[in-house]
């Protein structure tokens, strides 16, 4: 194996303390190490495999270094400028913002799903919405087996999706404090906005849903809806999923097809009973499934649940098996 | 106005506590006011309208006196044995438990909806589930006007739902305790799982759901399923409907027609941005509703978000709304 130059923008964020944290433990070899973050956080220190880091300023001259792949997380604006200039210097951007997701030229990879799509990277490889990650991974044997023709999303979102302002809102709510980030109480409360409205009446994240699963499952015949809702949870997001096929199916079979699927654990037994919730999915990159079931209310439907780490498997843990996946298929040439 | 005997069957409970509030503030005329519960709170004292009155246990004899009618709500067990005691007794129960909901014999009313049917009763009148009542009530007005073909619900219910122990574990979970009454940890989680699992995979709280909103809109041709979630909420339970017409609608249309609907406030601004959360319906009667949206995924289909409390229109201010009609329509020939 050969060793590999890693840049951590956003180094300091919850998903860059992640990201340090899954490639500390995936098996990449990494030589040199560069967090980075903003000017607040220059000079800070983190530590990485056991060795102690000074996190630098991201700025212009931040890829003129030899790096092969900058993990990004550090905001839609600082990917959008920076980005590009990392691209140019040879450097594999893989990037958890939204910003570069549905451009043409930049595939939009789930390695469970469409993992070849990121070796036609032209230097940027966007990571999707930690919302969409998840489902992918659940729906893409379902597609591939009955062909989905319709999916309608209602999801339960972490804070932790919102960052460090997020999380924090969270803490001092659940004490009577009061909110700073969310416009509404977020504490023993349930927010149906995430991310901007658009004018269509959806937000942006509603949105991102419907775009990116058509994107990554390479189907843009499948109509698809989507409500993103916010609630009191720390960390991993839960969904509730209601599918439309157009072939028959078996719940049985279905749910053995899951339970062969990568990435995906099914925790499905109504006798137990036993369904995921955030507990089981918390720390790992799994996705779990469960209450899978029949929609008598249409011709071949079905409705589950999936939880995930939002931080994990939404996030850092996506990037980082992208970056695993350029490295086993010797994108970088450094294998032999 | 004539003046009314009223017991109240689980007067010490969650919901029995706030139908002797509701109760309190409605013009109802009280003379005889009989508070009941178990053994184990008999003897305890409860305040009426400023008079002290000591909950009395239930028994096989406690509608041996002149009582016009019982509002119960302790439990399914509780009406199966004494509702129909009362009944015979001519005292008309309005009951808050499933027992009775789906009985042909047994009117299940939502006031706004379809108060005749409380006419029709031979004794025992049904409250239906939390969940549907508010749902009927944004649901009503779209299904006369556009005919509603199908209908998807997921669901984000109050721990009030289960009662003082759900309260309970949510206060504790949240400092870090155990959990007494929820088989997986509620604080800053979601379960999927509301009620007993039946065998086709759903719960009893989804079927509820299914069965209870073809009774009320009285159109056994509407296609519904649902998916119910508890969450870390102490009050209010929030709503993500999935609708499909048969006709077509125009979004403004259908918003000013629930601007319009008895028992709904709209909510739903984008530009503000400005939506419903379960702190706008605690302590109130109505139901709110707002991101209501064309769904492009579907011809003619809606998504909207809605929020009541679970405590007063999920429970006991239906339960007291119910018996005001029947008083407004001289039911029990008080009135002159
Ligand atoms: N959280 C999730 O579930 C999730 C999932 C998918 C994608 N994302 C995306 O990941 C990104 C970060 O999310 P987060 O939750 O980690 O947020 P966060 O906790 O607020 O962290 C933000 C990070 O970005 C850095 N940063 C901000 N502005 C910068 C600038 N101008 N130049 C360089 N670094 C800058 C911050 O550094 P300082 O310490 O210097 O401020 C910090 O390291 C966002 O684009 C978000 O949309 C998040
Ligand atoms: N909470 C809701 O949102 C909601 C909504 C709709 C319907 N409901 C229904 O309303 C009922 C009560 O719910 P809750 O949330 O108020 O529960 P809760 O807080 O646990 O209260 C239960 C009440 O029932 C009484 N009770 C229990 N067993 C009894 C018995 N054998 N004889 C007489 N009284 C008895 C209790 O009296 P003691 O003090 O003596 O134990 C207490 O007053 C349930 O049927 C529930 O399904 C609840």
């Amino acid at each position: 194996m050969g060793k590999y130059n890693v840049a951590i923008a956003g180094a300091t964020g919850v998903v860059g303390q992640k990201m340090i944290e899954v490639l500390e433990e995936s098996n990449i070899a990494v030589d040199n190490f560069y967090p980075m973050a903003s000017s607040r956080s220059a000079g800070k220190k983190v530590t990485f495999r056991g060795k102690e880091y000074t996190v630098e300023e991201l700025n212009e001259h931040s890829f003129d270094k030899d790096i092969d792949f900058a993990l990004f997380s550090a905001g839609g604006g600082t990917s959008k400028k920076f980005a590009p200039i990392a691209a140019k210097n040879n450097v594999v951007v893989i990037d958890n913002s939204s910003q570069w997701r549905m451009d043409d030229e930049v595939p939009l990879v789930v390695p469970e799903v469409n993992p070849k799509d990121a070796l036609k990277t032209k230097g940027i490889i966007a990571n999707p919405n930690c919302s969409t990650i998840q489902a992918m991974v659940v729906l893409k044997p379902l597609h591939d087996a009955y062909k989905i023709k319709r999916v309608i999303y209602s999801t339960y979102q972490a804070v932790a999706g919102s960052g460090i302002k997020g999380i924090k809102d969270l803490e001092e709510g659940v004490k009577g404090g009061k909110n700073e980030f969310y416009p509404v109480q977020i504490a023993y409360n349930c927010l149906p906005h995430i991310d901007d409205f658009t004018e269509n009446g959806y937000t942006k994240e509603e949105l991102k849903m419907v775009n990116e699963t058509h994107k990554i499952l390479g189907d843009y015949d499948i109509k698809v809806t989507a409500t993103t809702v916010r609630v009191p949870v720390f960390v991993g997001h839960s969904e509730s999923i209601n599918l439309e096929f157009e072939k028959p199916f078996d719940v049985d079979e279905a749910r053995e097809l899951l339970k062969n699927a990568p990435g995906v654990i099914v925790k499905d037994d109504i006798s137990v009973p036993e369904y995921p919730t955030v507990l089981d999915a918390a720390g790992n990159d799994e996705v779990y499934v469960g209450r899978i079931r029949r929609d008598f209310s249409v011709k071949s439907g079905m409705n589950l649940w999936c939880v995930g780490d939002n931080i994990r498997k939404g996030a850092a843990s996506n990037t980082v098996q992208i970056a695993e996946y350029l490295i086993k298929e010797n994108f970088f040439g450094k294998e032999n």
